[in-house]
């Protein structure tokens, strides 16, 4: 399914590591809310692109990456995605650690099947 | 469960972002060498910690997190992590993509229960 992977401009670009413990509650409002803010990052100027996985335990790690710092900025920024953060601390987490990098390098491989 | 979260320091540190998608082959194996490579890599110079996550499609992301450039290319040149790699790709992933990034700040929340 390639279709999970974002597709990516040649480095440098930024990374947001998003890691987190859902709490199990409200599964439906929460990826209602999910899908809501891929959609709006999508139409961030400087989204380039995430990914995404969750495992049955309820740890999950979502990685989107931007052009730049500033990007960064203002998709923090916008209102529904604030008011979406504060809801998710309050209602979805039971923790969560997002820590903001810079892209270098990266290559891949696929299967020729 | 806070056990999936890796202690980390304070940035900068460097993060490999290793997106996979799972052929679903050969799960004992796999899981087997996954546990493998973790516990020797927590062996090496300059590691820091990991955290990975993989959902029911197989599409899985692992971001190891190391305190140098130094580090990262030892732990890629070590023999017995460059088999399993060579493995990997032969029989357990359909395609991966790994991202070298520099983490350059981090910030985090934890409900109080």
């Amino acid at each position: 399914m390639d279709t999970a992977f974002a597709r990516l401009p040649t480095p440098p670009y930024y990374a947001v590591i998003f890691s987190s413990q859902r709490n199990g509650a409200d599964e439906a409002g929460y990826a209602a809310a999910a899908q809501r803010m891929l959609e709006l990052a999508e139409q961030q100027p400087g989204y380039l692109g995430a990914e995404s996985a969750r495992g049955a335990d309820g740890f999950g790690i979502t990685v989107s990456y931007w052009a730049s710092e500033e990007a960064i900025a203002a998709w923090r920024a916008h209102a529904e995605h604030a008011a979406a953060r504060a809801h998710g601390r309050a209602h979805w987490y039971g923790r969560y650690e997002l820590r903001v990098a810079k892209v270098e390098r990266a290559y891949g491989h696929a299967s020729r099947e």
